[in-house]
């Protein structure tokens, strides 16, 4: 087992804080065990399975699918088990789907500290950048030991109600306090790392994290951050006090959300868009980031700045 | 009759296109019977509603108190009336308590044409810009004929399923469509006097009238305009196309929100901030200028910057 | 005379408050002096010049071709004429090249009422709408007496010295206030109408018109207004003031800029991307709707929105 | 010379990537040598500068004046010296004047590591924290030893033609990259750590430091960052693609501005506001973190957050 990833990542682990991107050049083939999920609707994401699972099984691999997942996948005649398992079991987990779906297995998977691969439905994603036309070769480059693991830290928000944890939830993109319904104000106050940083009445405030920063924040109004960066920002919504402005931060910081007393709204707190907990006045929100990692697998020469240029049809070089 | 406003603003009604402020002076006492709304809840208003009660009646007017107003006026031996009664029977309307306060009562005040002043709690108001300090002395002023008229367009918005009205309401500041709950993007298709301008997902999109664009619409980086256009921006809320911007548009227009028809939420339609109903996929939200004006009251003098100047911490005259 | 365009100009003018838009259709053939304005320096342009030459020669028309024009067009055989006299002789003049190209055109052609027709260099424009591979077509409808003319105003500025003119500009666009060289701060009072609005400490101030909005003062923060509209924005540029927002006036306003007496740069004010007028401090700068408007001549059918959607890359129908 | 700061601030600096914050108590009077720079042109300057003298002196420390601001002073009696050679000779140079005068000493002040502290003319700075009326009191207990110690980096810009150094500056706040005079677009292409960002055609660019991301990057709609952090933002000014954002990176980045070859300005480079270096079409501008790093001195208690509120005027604890 010395030459798996997991056992390879120990070390990448401690070594996280000053260099958060690591190539790694693998001489004999890193994987055994493969995990698949996939988001179920999209006829696309079975298309792009059933290549997965026949290129695998006639590679050698052992495959193991996700429940959920594997009722798409009829008579597929391999074993199912819980993202969780997944985990566990898998050197590798293959996600097919959109940014979101990467999100939400990455949520679980940190836990395992599980190496993540993203494939796409055919448009590029921040998170999945391997398209269905290409998936083959692509994989098989990841296979053969040639990739780049990238690590992606989350936020734990906890809801606190006369000190006691009411509520929680795991963020890889942002946590959102917002009002939950309706166009209404709600009243907090801000505390970094035990310092008052201001009151606010607002829509809400976005807490997220450099993978967020390309998403929700980024229609906020919130700066592009580079997802190697240990860093947070705190974007307020619609901030009654106009000269609010983004804020960012070290995520080693603990961020402290006072809902207002008098507040009239229940506030709500989102996790990469889920409702997570409601909030009462006087509730405390407790944003830190979480200890363990997402270890993403690119495909070597993989360009955070190629995929923002792509995604937001920045320009290409003069004179092209 | 002939020296009452209400006789007087006929002319002004049919002049209001092209020049939507006016200032009068009257040689005669132009008000009789005056109306009194105030805000529920609030020490400082019921205190100002019983200055204005001893001031008018000493004064020989005739004063109506709102019904509901009445409640915290205990003993006050007026008679009482309904919003719109008030609006059917009064000169004048004073209304005491912030913008929200002035906000609700103009929209069923619009309805009679009904003159109205505001008055507020010690914070200058974009709407209500007598303070109580100088309570008897600038009402008096008005009361005197000393005043100016401003006409403040507002907007009507109608829900249609399957080409019948199921919902309604109407705005002064700006209606709002909006996910109704969590954070979800909606999608919808804007068209502009039946020319289509663009689908958009975003977490909604602000309707606002000048009197709204020092509000919500400016949070969300609408532009300020001048209360005396006849325009309406449209403020795109986080949107995800980057290059989504506020468009103004001329108030006659007619704009049509043909909801997604695979939107997975159900947008709220608020106006003013109050959700006034719910649509469903396919829906299309109708808005327009309503043919009714608000009709103003301010002391002589009054000046749209000097309240953006205290309201927003503009700065003063150089050397100040 | 009575079928000539400029003679069926005269009433449109005086209805020009009301109705800046005007669908034309002639019945007989609206034109018969032409004029041709290209910018120099490209290929492109001398390519399409050359087709209208060929075209508009084949069609018995009356050509007259700009001097500065004519000589990029070697052999042509047909008669110049400076810019304002091919105003004072055509009855269209079409201009070549890009948006900048028109608004060069525009502020002189004004002053004539010609009407101004617009091919671009392959890319859309926001004033030039003709593409060159659709020259002769799109021409061709217009000649036959196809077509929209949309008037757009332009906006004088006059620097004023203790009291006396010593600069003065015209812009389609937008007229900036900047400082001319380097990072530094400019101060100065804006009023409106003669009131006093805000001093400020920023990059400058630009004020654009409709025509503009979609310009440089979009890359500003400031609304997209539709060209319709007789409204001005102000857009502060970096302000030192973050509560100072863009704002959207009359434009029959009197907009006063006074440059501060302690301003320690000398502010340059451009008009459409041309330096104009140097300012000194005390120096007060007077802008005001020019009398004149340009003609714009679209072919029917022609849809502001729709240029936006290509221009910025706005969505496009949901389903597409 | 063991218990001096600036021996003591040599382990400080190897400390520096991950500890930016260090709070000292010194048990021994720490400071012996104390040098003076004032802003020029100001009486409240003199008048701080006069006290300071007064008790510096009457407390037997060395003090060293700065030549240049030795001429506000007269028959000061004391020894005179310039910028470097404060540095060299003083334990503590203290700055009185603005944030701006604290920038151009720290520039100079950097290369020999010595400590600064910063005076205001009465109005907090981001900088300059220590206020006229408490002048004696707050420097006192810095002298007294009670002081925190906080490092700002500052970035080192060098233009290069044809692969030769041809101009250079530093800056505390940022470097900023824009056309030079008038209103016209640049044309450049960014690269950061040799990977190609984009190409942009714009006003400019701001490559902002946290220290200066509160000055003019924050005018520009930069984020707010926190002074401890090593990242750097980039700001687009005025970008023609809409989709442009601030962007944040690792301050150990090295930033590549390639100036485009058809560009037909020469753009200048600026440091804290002053042009250092004016660049032809295809010239390369490098930007990185310089090596040496300004120490700057706060009173024990010293908040950003607490500045920030004070100086953007954001909301107090609710209930006040």
């Amino acid at each position: 087992m010395s030459n798996t990833p997991s056992s390879g990542l120990a070390p990448l682990s401690q070594a996280k804080r000053t260099q958060p991107f690591k190539t790694t050049s693998f001489k004999t083939m890193p994987f055994k065990t493969i995990g698949l999920i996939g988001r179920l609707g999209s006829d696309k994401v079975v298309d792009s399975l059933q290549r997965l699972v026949s290129y695998l099984v006639a590679h050698d691999y052992r495959v193991l699918v996700e429940d959920r997942t594997a009722t798409a996948l009829p008579n597929h005649g391999l074993p199912e088990a819980s993202r969780r398992m997944l985990g566990e079991l898998c050197d590798l987990v293959i996600v097919v789907g959109g940014d979101g779906s990467l999100l939400g297995a990455a949520r679980t998977l940190c836990l395992s500290g599980t190496l993540m691969l993203g494939v796409n439905r055919g448009r590029l994603g921040f998170l999945t950048d391997i398209s269905p036309d290409e998936l083959e070769s692509r994989v098989g480059e990841v296979l053969a030991g040639e990739f780049e693991v990238e690590e992606r830290f989350l936020l734990d928000a906890v809801l606190y109600r006369n000190g006691k944890a009411v509520g929680s939830g795991v963020a890889l993109n942002e946590v959102v306090v917002h009002p939950g319904k309706a166009v209404r104000m709600i009243e907090f106050e801000l505390f970094i790392d035990g310092q008052f940083v201001y009151s606010q009445r607002s829509d809400g405030l976005i807490i997220a994290t450099p993978t967020g920063s390309t998403a929700y924040a980024l229609s906020g109004g919130g700066p592009i951050m580079h997802p190697k960066l240990d860093v947070v920002t705190l974007v307020p919504m619609f901030p009654h006090t106009l000269s609010s402005r983004p804020i960012v931060i070290d995520a080693a910081s603990e961020i402290r959300v006072h809902i207002g007393e008098t507040n009239q709204t229940y506030p709500h707190i989102s996790c990469d868009g889920q409702t997570r907990a409601v909030a009462k006045p006087d509730d405390v929100l407790v944003i830190q980031r979480k200890p363990e990692r997402v270890q993403l697998v690119h495909p070597i020469g993989h360009n955070f700045y190629e995929v923002l240029r792509s995604k937001l049809g920045w320009s290409h070089r003069l004179g092209d």
